[in-house]
């Protein structure tokens, strides 16, 4: 087990002299490409590519959450906090939206 | 503390019979206009509004990871774990690299 700040720690301290000299727009685009590769390997069935692709999407989320000082762990259970923030309930009762636009 | 397990343990809690019913794909296109919205709020540098992001990123990657039902957790330890993947080391000794293509 692991918690999402240990991980964000893991990717400090094998990252943060890359990550930090990259600086955070690159770093951005960098998880906006990782995410693009999440999607051709969910379009090609390769399950072992999916699941590295989304190791690679966590890893440079906390990657850019490092070079913004983003505690995202903090950030994550301040907004998801075992209810849904919209309604306040858990499961979730807002009406179901399929797109978001 | 919270691990990544028990994060996407919340999510499908919360989520799950939203998120099954809307599918892979249109799960992966939030994921995606999440991703776009994190970039917004760093150009416009709200700082509320960028943690807030982050945390719907990873609550999405985590909503998508139950859909497909892949271990979010077992996949990224099993890439990220306590070094970089590419030269084993930690911190990372490849070669820096700004730009991924």
């Amino acid at each position: 087990m692991v918690s999402i700040r240990e991980f964000q720690n893991m990717m400090h301290r094998i990252y943060f002299h890359n990550d930090s000299e990259r600086g955070a727009d690159r770093t951005y685009r960098w998880l906006k490409e990782e995410v693009d590769e999440l999607g051709e390997a969910m379009q090609n069935a390769d399950e072992k590519a999916v699941e590295d692709e989304f190791a690679d999407v966590i890893a440079w989320l906390a990657s850019l959450a490092n070079v913004l000082k983003i505690d995202l762990e903090k950030a994550t259970l301040s907004k998801y906090g075992n209810r849904c923030p919209k309604c306040g309930s858990s499961p979730c009762k807002c009406p179901f939206v399929i797109r978001k636009s």
